[in-house]
């Protein structure tokens, strides 16, 4: 097992000021494990369905190499539901509804043969389901967490143990402001790598990513798109496709990571571009090689200063 | 003559969340002139101030090459002043009070030394003014223009006309969605290259700036820094560096003008360390090809994709 991945899977309904999509298929599972399937060839999902979750779905994802024996199917019982509507910035939004549904019993079991997973990505979860999927992984050689405000505001104490245990932290810049009481983002980077990481990655939206380590920073832009249909999973597939590409090159140096941060935001660019996983399911790996060359080409340039 | 800049010469009274400066020197053409004079040896400020206006400001000016045959002084009359508050995320502001004063005398005549400039630089103003000041240079190589959204507001045709005559427009992110009635920054920089433009720099601030052509697209990152002091005149210091650079240059390729908005970037960043025009008084011009550097390793990877 290359890597095991906890998270949501779930439906959305989407409104944006540009369109609408009424019932697809979404979660931070979902999103992570699709992206870091396009570099895995044995990954594990561990999360919890209802049983109105798409069989079809399921059968897709099996046929993409993820592991589903972690996925628990509760019949009877509804899938987590989260309906946002955003901004005409599209770089922020309102959660309209969530209703919990099955999430409440989720109460991770790792089958043996996910335990020895190497890579160990906890997506956005109470922490205290992520501590205990990181109880159950017997030896990873990174472990990668993802989260977001509403723990930091309702659950700090248990938040900052499961933070103490990672390798890197992927949150959002007001969530980085929010978690180290700094403003500034590199004083917050600092205050945040203290607390136990060894890297940060500062996710911007459109703005793009930071990655931080005790003494270097890399900065990688957002591809300005044409359309942004939906920017929902963005995050997550930019997770997924960040440790996906670290599992595969298995080098946790800081110039690897930016290679990987680099993939991940090639893959969060696509997602944008259809409501949901639809993108996901299209795209080819030479679709994510070209699009990795449009990085390379927007951010190239040589100087050499001018004499004075 | 190497270049001309128009633009306000001011006092600003700044509130931020960590301090403020109650009458400091400001304004777009002595931020513009101060950054672009770390290149050139010859240029020229066209607008007008009060008798209050410190002599020993103007005398620091000239010091440093720019010439003020063009900066109109009416005795007995007050500078133009501005007051604004910045938000908590120090990305975005509040005008507290806006006097004209002189700036309703401004009617530009070129001294006739100027009229010869090779490059021009039109510093936010009433397009009106911007567009009697080019009137009167007589073949310049280059020119390049600012604006905000006030004058979209209340003035469109006559920002229209001007825009139509320049080389490159700079306008932040909102203004360009607003000028172009599109959302995605893509789509707006076709339109607004259409106008007339060969180029589009749209800045964003913390978030950096986007250099589009009609077929390729640059995007230079912000350096992320310890400590915003004071972002007032960050725009009007990245466009002096910006165009000073090219100026010194004098080579109008995509690839020169990626160069170009690096070494704005660098003077911008700059500019935020201190209230004012403080910290550009600072600088030597080897702290800016140090920062320059810092750029350089802020967006520097090589990837080479692993094979399926």
């Amino acid at each position: 097992m290359q890597l095991v991945t906890v998270g949501t899977v779930a439906f959305d309904r989407i409104e944006t000021p540009f369109g609408k999509a009424d019932k697809v298929v979404g979660g931070a599972a979902t999103y992570i494990s699709l992206a870091a399937s396009f570099f895995l060839e044995e990954l594990g999902l561990v999360s919890v369905v209802g049983g109105d979750f798409p069989q079809e779905v399921m059968a897709t994802m099996r046929g993409r190499g993820i592991d589903l024996a972690g996925l628990e199917v509760l019949q009877g019982k509804e899938s987590f539901f989260w309906a946002g509507r955003y901004h005409y910035d599209m770089n922020s939004r309102d959660t309209l509804e969530t209703r919990l549904n099955v999430l409440l019993d989720l109460d991770p079991t790792l089958p043996e043969h996910f335990k020895g997973a190497r890579y160990v990505m906890l997506g956005n979860l109470d922490p205290v389901v992520q501590a205990k999927v990181l109880d159950q992984v017997k030896d990873p050689a990174l472990v990668c967490m993802d989260t977001m405000n509403f723990w930091m505001d309702s659950a700090l104490p248990k938040l900052r143990e499961v933070i103490a245990r990672v390798d890197i932290l992927t949150i959002n810049d007001a969530e980085a402001r929010q978690l180290s009481g700094e403003h500034s983002l590199v004083k917050a980077a600092n205050r945040i790598l203290a607390m136990g990481p060894r890297y940060l990655v500062v996710k911007k939206g459109e703005h793009g990513a930071l990655l931080f380590s005790e003494d270097r920073v890399f900065f990688a832009p957002a591809l300005p798109l044409e359309d942004v249909i939906d920017p929902t999973g963005a995050g997550d597939t930019f997770a997924g496709g960040f440790i996906g590409y670290l599992a595969r090159t298995q080098d946790h140096s800081f110039d690897n990571l930016k290679r990987a941060i680099i993939v991940g935001s090639a893959l969060a660019s696509f997602c944008c571009e259809r409501f949901g996983i639809q993108r996901l399911l299209e795209i080819k790996r030479e679709d994510i090689d070209h699009r990795v060359q449009q990085f390379v080409d927007l951010v190239d340039f040589d100087i050499e200063l001018v004499e004075e």
